[in-house]
């Protein structure tokens, strides 16, 4: 049973410091930290730790294979603790002329703060850091021990989590993990992820001659790396979203009847959806319901990304293109492996005649759910009822990906969701924004899960 | 019959002012002219007008529905008037980092120079002044009438140029017309072409949303602007080259019994293409021989130009793209034409399913060829046989294209060509070059026929 005056205390606290909290959101977006593009990445995590350091804890930029992870720590008066994965990488800022205002410079525009990262990933570092904050100040001390592990390289398919994690098992030892997201749905009804989609991300690529080539001296002769490109991608999937690469599907495993139960459960978005994006409609003629949910998130997919050959300026240039190149991410669903996707991928283009197509392996993740009786899990619920008022929605799996495998896999962790997220937040396109609303109340969420967390059992 | 003693001392004076020459093309190469970007065209169009005045001839800039165009003139001794057809654009520089030298800085290294547009077509502009230069000084007085007409837009398909022959048919009168380029071969045999391909460049655009989506949101269930391109593209042509747009082979010509034996006489330069280009070889397993070089210009092409769609910077970036579109170059043969083009691809693209695939004409003209009998045709032969020291390669179709048609077919001129190129040049491509010894010999060969132009019946 938990305090409600003591939650009330807390609430308020939050309330009152939302502005030092909102200084504190502006000045870590102002530090770009691009890890497609390497840009300020070791600034970046200097300043997480020095952030943190700065609210008492323990903290540390650690280095692994890949970008640098900042590594923190605090005491509480239990024994129990509680893990946080963030990370304090941003997607490109790119294409920059849609964006309204600049990409690393906070900007308020109505109850709405617009920055590249502000809400995946930079609010939740803030958000954590300013529940903490209102916890110990209104019980005197943190009721649990906490760890922080803040990567960057989320958004390059967090490569290194695994073996870092793997490699770190006694220092992030713990009993629980609240995950780097959350929020609400559009009718402002909190969320609650229990898996994510694994992804196996690759760039096709080819080259058919050493320099380009004028259009009317080789076109018809000389091979052209754009249509080898085409042709190549053309056998990977038709057009009505069957994948073809000869055993795609043989290691997914069907929705169970829980699994179908708790979508059930979850509202349709799709008019809002269809309305955010500005689409015509929804693949192979879905309109809504649990089919279209069913499909968004159990089916594994096959994503072009990006598209890249020859001339691509303005007006023409005639020329024939000596490279062309894909990235294509798939997004893989229990129990389906990256190292597997891409053994079938390799095979079936060379049985398709595109030896000549490169693969390389960009950004892999393994797919994995939690169990939804666990007790962690329960808390989450409860306190989001409290904040919220509302009774959350919990997704059995969600579509995006993250490295919660090697968390929930190795570390044996149960790992739950709590955040400021919103549909309109724009995540990884021009003009991500929070709104000010969800940012107190995903603290507050955050709070009553740290204040409750060492009575659930 | 010429005279030789005077065609000796033209060929001396060419070679004692060649540093003069060489100064004047480093000018112009100076002034970037990139009609694809608008950069440079209006200042380049008048430098260009101030080159002919300074070397005596009248001159303007004229307006058109496009890009300014030079019109200059000359009187001469004889009714005869010989016309100029040349332009001052040039293609985009870009990739800029595979140049050894600045693209718009003529720096020599050797006996080869570098420029953008240094071969195409600014040598030329410069190898026409040099050699009614010579002719003049050494003659006292041009033995012809000279007009000039130099475009601006022959990069992105001359797509003014009909309509202003068309309408200026009574100013650009002349009686025969010498072509924008010229030079020889591998073995540096002068080389003849008596016509050109049609081109119809198009750009296919699709927009399936309003914004780019996270790919692991909408990836199962969004349509993907970039998969519906790659779809599209799949439709027009096979991995055996045929071009699957219904009715687009019913206007092709066959090659006439003349056209194969010309072709036959021409050497086989598949060996250099392949070592030129870093070709593994040549498409649908042809290896060289009559039937490549009648593939190369008898039949019509679809060449993919550009690609462009999504995320293409380095690493990741997990985007489904709301936009996609390729630029696509078809080469047409008599009696094909750009508007006959559009509306089969049109049709199709809508037949297969693909109206939401927009076609967008960026640049079209038709193909034209000339009698291989007419005396202007039989004077440049000959005296590329008296300059080069060897028998011309008469190509009765060349794979490139320009704007020809109206002045074959409107103005009823036999059009021939002479110039600087050479299969090195690497026009369209970075490190755009000449080579001094074919620019002095493209001068001659320009001169002797200015000189010997009265007396062609």
């Amino acid at each position: 049973m938990q305090n409600n005056d003591l939650l009330a205390k807390i609430d308020a606290h939050i309330e009152e410091n939302v502005d030092y909290w909102l200084e504190q959101l502006a000045r870590l977006c102002a530090q770009p930290s691009v890890s497609a593009q390497n840009f300020g990445i070791a600034e970046t995590a200097e300043l997480v730790a020095a952030m943190l350091r700065e609210q008492g804890f323990r903290a540390e930029v650690m280095s692994s294979d890949g970008n640098p992870v900042v590594y923190g720590e605090g005491d509480g008066t239990s024994d129990k603790t509680l893990l946080f994965y963030l990370h304090y990488d941003v997607q490109p800022p790119e294409p920059l002329e849609l964006w309204d205002s600049p990409p690393f410079e906070m900007t308020r525009r109505g109850d709405k703060f617009y920055a590249r990262g502000i809400s995946d990933d930079k609010g939740h570092i803030i958000a954590r850091l300013a529940a903490l904050s209102a916890v110990r100040d209104v019980l005197g001390e943190l009721p649990c021990n906490v760890k922080f592990i803040i990567e960057g390289e989320e958004e390059v398919g967090s490569i290194h989590m695994p073996a870092f994690v793997q490699e770190h098992q006694d220092l992030l030892a713990a009993d629980a993990c609240i995950w780097e997201f959350g929020g609400v749905d559009y009718e402002g009804n909190p969320t609650q992820s229990l898996g994510m989609r694994g992804i196996c991300y690759v760039e096709l690529s080819v080259q058919t001659a050493s320099i380009d080539a004028h259009s009317g001296l080789g076109g018809s002769i000389f091979p052209n790396a754009a249509w080898r490109l085409v042709w190549a991608l053309n056998t990977l999937k038709d057009e009505n979203e069957n994948i073809l690469i000869p055993g795609f599907y043989e290691n997914v495993l069907p929705p169970s009847d829980l699994d179908l139960e708790l979508l059930g459960r979850l509202p349709d978005h799709s008019a809002q959806l269809q309305e955010n994006y500005g689409l015509a409609g929804f693949l192979n003629g879905m309109t809504g319901g649990v089919e279209l949910k069913k499909t968004a998130v159990f089916q594994p997919t096959c994503t072009i990304c990006g598209l890249t050959s020859g001339y691509q300026g303005p007006g023409t240039k005639t020329v024939l293109p000596a490279k062309a190149s894909a990235k294509v991410d798939f997004r893989l669903v229990p129990t389906q492996s990256p190292p597997e996707i891409v053994e079938k991928l390799r095979a079936h283009l060379d049985a398709q005649g595109f030896s000549d197509v490169e693969v390389k392996l960009l950004g892999g993740g393994r797919p994995a759910k939690v169990a939804p009786d666990h007790p962690f899990v329960k808390l989450a619920v409860e306190t989001a009822v409290t904040v919220y008022g509302k009774d959350p929605l919990v997704e059995p799996i969600i579509g995006g990906s993250g490295p919660n495998y090697p968390f929930i896999h190795v570390l044996g962790l149960p790992v739950v969701s709590a955040g400021i997220g919103y549909p309109g937040s724009q995540v990884h396109a021009p003009n991500e924004n929070m709104q000010l609303d969800y940012f107190i109340l995903g603290i507050k969420h955050t709070a009553h899960i740290i204040e409750g967390f060492p009575r659930a059992e």
